[in-house]
């Protein structure tokens, strides 16, 4: 279509909003080796009086997690908030934690404790208290009553906060408790670092980290206890997140044109700039016209390409990849250039995006209406892969902004961190998969996922491995009839939260070498 | 910045969405000529005991445009439509029209009068009988009590409809009842066709015609009744309007690619379309990077420039803009390119132009939310001059959309019609002129203006010249406590009631001859 002479005189006219010549880097699998996890020796410990602590403390076990999602900790709404937080502390200090307190932020407040092994070991927990807003009329059992319902698979307790998180962390401390009562104490130190403000962003985290962060570094690695068994068995594990750069883009008439005061008559467009078409034509300059490669000079330079250790996890994550189960979960008849297999897993995990969450101006109603807008709105997000910085990528944005006219769009951040990453030759890793090994059918490990949490605190900034791990299965997070199985049905080959619990036990001995 | 070898080069590639070498045309006026109304000799006619019976039968006459006013007829929300074309149907009956008819549309029913004077000239009046909504919160005056007030101008009555248009169009009719009382018969054969859907766009106008087609064009114009006084006395006269093209684009996941069923996880940008950043792609293909200029190809091609009588006409107009005023008026700090006197008034009457009046998609509330959504939509509207026709121009976005590579985004035409245009020399407009002569303090005649209404029924499918004429002064068309000037108070130099029926009589006897 386009000859090379032109794309090369495109380019050094440096053509605004063209997309001649943008490519989206392409990273190659160099390998065919196959990260196994499988080879993993499986955690031979075996624990049996504190499983049996566990299983006949179980009804015991299941009421703490009603006890748990029976206290409504809304951070959106602040209800709930401070006597969750207390509830948490007073639970850690029941348990044998030798030092809790309630930590201020600028926002909800964090929980901290210490639990003192004199082990040679230390595990950081990272721990969510807070849950999402709900409508109480869309659910069939009411979200903060608990009540045990029978479900296709199984016993489950229904409520807000069920799978996301109180779930699985409080069957972990249900887990520490039996240790405790059996074995008098734990056999790795532990501290815990719980936040109020997970459902927003986590913008307060990093306070929290302050007031501990020299103590945080001596940690051996961070666990996130959550459940991540699929209704058929198989455990996926999780070894990166992206970051994100989340921000608003506005044009609004001003000294620069367009309509200061309000909407105007839509016939004056003539002679009066369009605020709403600025918006367009600056969000249309950020992608080719297909919006799928971004035209920000510099924005996929940095990017780092997958690792040796990556393209086996990736050649691995490759084989268990059901496709077609995902576009039809997702409702997409086909990916973006049509990938497939691992190409579409390498764009997944590898490149940054830029997408549009909402936008918004003028006349929305039915039919007719003519006017010229004065101020257009939108929200856009940045999925970052590893050597992209949210601060880097909002600056090349800005400065692609302004060398293509558009001085006059205001950006608005509202969140951004980088992304984050464990290696799975992590000392907690291993010990992961180990103890999954031992209990489940068949692991696959994501090296990174295409979404995005706040892990660098723990990653970047103490340096440590994070895994989020646990048996069990619950679904329903930030939508009605939230569930979590704790009892599963006959032939569903899903830990229920004994096992759930038994598997945390093991994790903490493998941790400390037992 | 490029030199024009890369410039020939890129439109010989003909590059996607680049504005290289798109220019509007700009259309030169040659000539120093400037058209003056006040050459045009004041109607010299005069009626005393017409003018008698008008000043006796004034309260009367304001009983009647309040009568008229207290009828709502709320087209949008079908409220007192039928009452309210029963009551024209009834109040021209009363008058003396031979011919009275409710005409059935598809919508509401058209109102069809004809008064046979046995005269020579016939006279076609354009009505509209229906009304904007209202929140009678926001009024100071019940809507439709249609109260006598007092104002900084005179004397006025609040009410919906007040000037747009149940006050002109009755005075109207007070004016012809008055001569029909002292002469028994008008001096020219009247027909009202009038409309009760002007307020949603006229969307059924053309039936009303299609029933007395042949008919109506027998009449020597077009007369819509209109008070265009401004508040210092000077009256401006409008000789054209502009076409329209109103339509919805959108963007939808489909077997192109994009969600299909419902909004996903934000993070999937990485491998699935997006249907909001298509459609902004798509719009912005349309325009320059300013939003100023439009891409389609051939969408300037065949734009009539000025005439020689429109280039007079423009030279008269620029002489009394005043720039500093409407740019208050609208809250606009600078047009386009610093556009002023003649050029802005070229640029705003022969260009057409590309207006976004709406688009959403997605989340638009308070703060962080990471979806990609599977819809996005936009209102669209074109300002079409003579030379553009609303088909011809969608068929051209059409394939300029088509042609780019946009053939996944959905256009969906809600309204479209031609400009309209009236020459200064129709035996029509030169009787306004020589009326207005004799009343008012200075005219300045629009050869058009840049909004939009479907006159084009009449000059275009009719032949007829139609000018929309009336002393007198109003506000608040569309908004709350909209106002009709029915005895201006000390000093100020608009014409009342009473001298707004006068010149009415005055333009008959005008047509007439008289």
């Amino acid at each position: 279509m386009k000859s090379t002479a032109i794309l090369a005189l495109l380019a050094a006219a440096g053509i605004a909003g063209s997309a001649a010549g943008a490519e989206r880097p392409r990273f190659a699998i160099d390998t065919e080796a196959v990260y196994d996890p499988a080879a993993v020796a499986p955690y031979a410990g075996h624990h049996p009086e504190v499983y049996a602590h566990v299983d006949a403390s179980i009804e015991a076990h299941v009421a703490a997690l009603q006890r748990w999602m029976r206290q409504p900790s809304i951070s959106a709404q602040d209800v709930g908030i401070d006597e969750m937080a207390e509830m948490l502390r007073s639970d850690l200090e029941a348990i044998g934690f030798q030092e809790t307190a309630l930590v201020p932020t600028d926002g909800h407040p964090g929980v901290w404790g210490y639990y003192d092994a004199g082990a040679e070991r230390t595990l950081l927990v990272y721990m969510m208290y807070d849950v999402q807003p709900v409508n109480p009329e869309d659910w069939d059992s009411p979200p903060f009553e608990a009540n045990l319902v029978d479900h296709e698979l199984g016993r489950v307790i229904m409520a807000r906060g069920a799978t996301n998180q109180k779930g699985p962390q409080r069957a972990f401390l249900n887990a520490i408790e039996s240790i405790v009562a059996v074995h008098g104490r734990l056999p790795v130190n532990l501290m815990v670092a719980a936040e109020g403000e997970e459902e927003l962003g986590s913008p307060h985290y990093p306070q929290i980290v302050d007031a501990y962060e020299d103590r945080m570094r001596t940690a051996d690695g961070v666990l996130f206890p959550m459940s991540v068994q699929a209704p058929d068995g198989r455990t996926t594990m999780l070894l990166g997140v992206k970051g994100i750069l989340y921000f608003e883009m506005e044009s609004r008439g001003g000294d620069w044109g367009g309509p200061q005061r309000s909407e105007i008559h839509g016939s004056y467009k003539a002679i009066v700039d369009a605020p709403a078409l600025r918006l367009i034509q600056a969000i249309a300059s950020l992608t080719s016209p297909d919006g799928n490669t971004i035209l920000v000079p510099g924005y996929y330079d940095g990017i780092r390409p997958p690792t040796e250790e990556e393209q086996m996890l990736i050649n691995g994550a490759a084989r268990s990849r059901n496709e077609e189960m995902l576009k039809n979960a997702i409702g997409v008849a086909r990916f973006i250039d049509d990938l497939s297999g691992r190409d579409a897993l390498v764009e997944t995990l590898y490149m940054p995006t830029l997408n549009v969450d909402g936008i918004w101006s003028g006349y929305t109603g039915e039919g007719v209406k003519t006017i010229l807008p004065h101020v257009a709105t939108a929200k856009v997000d940045s999925r970052l892969p590893m050597g992209l910085d949210p601060d880097e990528a909002l600056a090349k944005i800005r400065a692609h902004l302004d060398a293509n006219g558009f001085e006059d769009i205001v950006i608005r951040k509202l969140s951004g961190y980088p992304p984050a990453q464990t290696s799975v030759d992590a000392a907690l890793t291993q010990a992961v998969i180990g103890v999954y090994n031992k209990y489940s059918k068949g692991l696959s490990i994501q090296p990174r996922i295409a979404g995005s949490a706040p892990f660098y605190q723990f990653t970047d900034r103490l340096g440590l491995p994070l895994v989020p791990a646990g048996l069990g299965h619950g679904r329903g997070a930030h939508a009605p009839n939230e569930i979590y199985l704790v009892e599963p049905g006959p032939g569903v080959p899903v830990a229920g939260l004994a096992e759930i619990e038994k598997a945390y036990v093991d994790l903490l001995y493998a941790l400390a070498g037992k």
